[in-house]
């Protein structure tokens, strides 16, 4: 339950009465958060998002519900790859620049 | 369906029948199949992962089924920051190798 007794915005997705203590409501505001939830449920279901919060301490909460956030998010937008592309691509990246520096450090020392 | 009747990977841990056309069964296969399905199970729910693959042209299926198990596998062994840790430590050597490569270039030119 947020301040003024909205939902929060898992709960204002699912459309069900948001209790106090709910799971969700310390992450999902009651305004973006249901955009949020919305990816999170469509790629995680919201009881598999919920049993992984409820098994995490409070202090881990927040960062798990963004980090899944941004999985959902990814995977919406790229169902083949998800964040996998970006894993890819920094990978690509992380390469490169060994290849340049490898180079450079050659050449300092021809 | 996979060969001589047994169930792929999926529909062994489902315990379910096997059908022939089941969308899991090129990607899960008898033996293996079943501890990487597991893990896709646990963190992504054997539903949205049916219908992700589902609504993916068949050229594209193996290619998620792989991603969505690599995920799976990092959210299961870091329940916090699953596959993100991956992008931030890459991140963070990315950012390492510019810095590398930036004051190498500035020492060259200087």
């Amino acid at each position: 339950m947020t301040g003024f007794g909205s939902p929060c915005g898992a709960c204002k997705f699912l459309r069900r009465k948001c209790v106090k203590g709910c799971v969700f409501s310390p992450y999902f505001c009651h305004e973006q958060g249901a955009a949020h939830f919305a990816a999170i449920h469509k790629v995680f279901g919201a009881s598999n998002a919920s049993k992984l919060l409820m098994h995490l301490p409070i202090s881990d909460r927040c960062e798990a519900a963004v980090t899944m956030s941004y999985e959902a998010q990814a995977r919406l937008q790229d169902p083949i790859y998800g964040c996998v592309a970006h894993i890819f691509s920094l990978q690509q990246q992380v390469s490169r620049f060994y290849i340049i520096i490898h180079l450079n450090t050659n050449n300092f020392f021809a």
